[in-house]
């Protein structure tokens, strides 16, 4: 069993690096942003495809979004943290809102669900989920929703 | 760390819970299924609400699938699943496909993310996301897709 003391040294390490990739995305720092996954990283992303497999593969999407965003704010909500001795993980409702490039303003609330591994001392991304709920009569994304 | 011996029993413990999971799903079980859940459960599902807190608020929307399937068949593919002693999380791409008691036919396949703690010598699912991609540009989902 892991101990009380690991256990939240464990849940603050991962705090840093949830805190590290929030201002990574504030600042557009596509570098740090991919500091955070794990080169084995399986991204079940908002946008398709259905998965992206392999950090290498899950780059462009994070591009584009810098791409399309003039300014962009990110804030993390109900974060929960659940940390075992070298596996964890996280979820919580993040915020992303900003100009984009073409003027429009975005204001958008997804579920985001992180996995991490302890990989050689250091906790990474190995998986996440980000997603709007969908209502799957009309076939329409949900994308109003507020905490 | 764990060790080898006890990650390689975990995971084995967690493909039980999956497997019984499917089960449960195919026999319209509402029962088993909700035995898989923490009783604080953090569910971001498919459909809205944007989180689902604690597991009693997690029947109704399973008790609304059985409600619109006439006959459910359910399959995991690509199921990853990592274990620590206490902490564990899965990653799957899963199909969910059947007649609908309208006539209607379902066949969609979703991104699934469970994450465990062991709880009293029990492997319990606390967290889960299930989602489609959403396409932002039109805002409809994207329910089409196949691995």
């Amino acid at each position: 069993m892991t101990s009380d003391d690991n256990r939240t040294k464990n849940e603050a390490a991962i705090r840093n690096v949830i805190d590290g990739l929030v201002t990574a995305i504030r600042t557009k720092n596509i570098d740090a942003v991919m500091s955070s996954y794990a080169p084995d990283l399986v991204a079940f992303d908002i946008v398709p495809p259905l998965q992206f497999v392999g950090a290498g593969a899950f780059k462009k999407p994070w591009q584009d979004v810098f791409a399309r965003f003039e300014t962009v704010d990110y804030e993390v909500r109900d974060l929960s943290i659940t940390a075992g001795d070298d596996v964890a993980f996280s979820h919580s409702l993040n915020r992303i809102r900003g100009t984009m490039t073409n003027g429009q303003n975005t204001d958008l609330w997804l579920r985001s669900t992180a996995c991490f591994r302890k990989i050689d001392g250091r906790w990474l991304i190995v998986h996440l989920q980000a997603s709007v709920p969908v209502d799957l009569a009309s076939g329409k994304a949900v994308v109003d929703l507020k905490p």
